[in-house]
């Protein structure tokens, strides 16, 4: 018997992505804007048009997939399916599960985005075959998940993960959470964007508004970053220099706690920057590792797998989950 | 059919502590000097000593109990009972194991005594129940475990949990460990004589220095701390605060990344201090939650065994390892 196929789904607040998923290869995919703006009932519908243009693409309708998984961003009840708080959605204690099994009759497994999306790279990606594994997302925010043992970590109120909340400065930086001194403060591109145009206010130049405007872009982007690293632009470095001293911190900071074998990062800025980002990190990290047997071993490399890490890690949660019913 | 008596040990740099231990009873034990300082051999046969005592207490010989568990403070390997690194013993590559079996002719099984200490709090003291737990042990240095989904989390290389070596400020104080900025550089008793100290140099007045005298302390002990509260000494009460705030980072951080449900904290400090030690930590922890439900639940408790701990954990890891070699 071969396994069986599944639909992953993974719901951004930007985008939604869709594929069809057998082990670790995405047989048919499709992708479409989330419009969250337009309430829930709206984005329900899109999540329905996105899944069954996969199914189109197959030549398939619901009967033919075992399940649908689907990774939303912020905290989820995986028992009943309940998206509990999605910020970036503004959804608050929405049915995701029982809405989308409504849209589509077949079964729904829901579950947090940045934990699925680490499973994948865990099970066909850059974590593959590590016990333990360590995953760090760096984009408009940063976010991260774990996985213990060989199994997500979900922890006691399933909201485990949230590296981007460690402290790393004491009375630092106020954080988009609200609290001071966070990682995310610090590293994510909304936080670099800030400090650079904190030190642009101070009066020093910086060429990063103006490559912005000419890429029409809103706010600091992955592809703004790497313009304006390529153009050499002093504050972008700063700012990346900055960001990669924090991030190696963290990186320390959960590898004394942890002991992972590998930290996989991901997101926006590690694509687009690859292993060049993540080499100072390592520096930084190495240097306040406590001096133990193995440590040089520890792995810190680039997500592998890119946008298909969230549809193929919510193939392997369908799979799991629907094994452990049996 | 009663559950097996087990000869559970700690063996720590300044007390070896056997007990013969049923479930979470302890039904005899006894104390001795450790003596690293004279050897490996010496220590040997004083923990063989110091096993045969609790045996002749009991009337019984090595064949009336299932095996041995000791908790040794250092690097482990589980597998082959060798002590990797145990600095405080002086020890490097002490199969510990073999030795012990030698001398007393029982199962030996090794394990690193935070880990043991950890669980023994986890199935029969202050975290009972829980899934998952955090410990945070504050002495001479600050030593932690973690219990996740009901097991120790070992790591990789078997070294997690260590907490006292996470960084709090990004080039802080030199911690003992040769780094900078680790909670243990803040909170540890060795880093609060310390501070003091260079505080009294600076030309304030202290009497933590002629309290420690008259208790006949060559360093500050936990009934020196105590003892110089009572006496309302500025610097020793700023020391503690100081030691509070980067602990409420701490268990912050902890809490953020791994959503345990109780974090328990022990070692001589908390034994003596207790709660309203524990209390101001909260307050910082609290103020660096990345808000979400139920966080106000997280219970931050004393550890409730003590010394027993060690042996009643030590039990623990026996039980459950000879269950699964069955």
């Amino acid at each position: 018997m071969s396994e069986p196929v599944i639909i992953g789904v993974d719901l951004g607040a930007t985008n939604i992505e869709a594929a069809a998923v057998r082990g670790g290869d995405i047989l048919a995919s499709k992708k479409k804007k989330t419009r969250a703006r337009e309430g829930v009932d709206v984005v329900i519908e899109r999540i329905g048009t996105t899944v069954r243009k996969v199914m189109d693409k197959m030549d398939a309708d619901a009967a033919d997939f075992e399940a649908l998984c689907i990774g939303a961003p912020g905290a989820v009840d995986i028992e009943s399916g309940v998206v509990q708080s999605a910020p970036n959605l503004n959804w608050t204690n929405v049915a995701l599960g029982d809405l989308l099994e409504e849209e589509l009759g077949m079964p729904i497994l829901v579950d947090n985005d940045v934990n699925v999306g680490v499973l994948g790279e865990h099970v066909y990606g850059a974590g593959k075959g590590a016990l333990d594994m360590v995953g760090i997302f760096v984009g408009t925010g940063i976010g991260g998940g774990l996985v213990l043992n060989g199994t997500p970590h979900y922890g006691w109120r399933g909201v485990a993960g949230e590296v981007g909340h460690v402290v790393v400065k004491p009375n630092g930086r106020q954080c988009g959470c609200g609290r001071y001194g966070c990682v995310e403060a610090y590293a994510s591109k909304t936080a670099m964007e800030a400090i650079i145009r904190e030190e642009m206010e101070k009066g020093r130049s910086t060429q990063v508004f103006d490559i912005m405007e000419e890429k029409g872009k809103a706010k600091l982007t992955s592809s703004v970053i790497e313009a304006s690293l390529e153009a050499g632009d002093l504050l972008m470095e700063e700012a990346i220099q900055n960001a990669q001293y924090y991030l190696g911190l963290l990186t320390a900071n959960l590898v004394n706690v942890l002991d992972p074998e590998v930290v996989v990062f991901g997101g926006g800025v590690v694509e687009r920057l690859g292993q060049d980002f993540i080499d100072p990190i390592g520096q930084t990290a190495r240097q306040h590792y406590l001096q133990r047997e193995g440590a040089e071993k520890i792995r810190l490399v680039p997500a592998a797998l890119g946008d298909d890490a969230g549809p193929v890690g919510a193939a392997v949660i369908a799979r799991r989950r629907l094994q452990s019913a049996i």
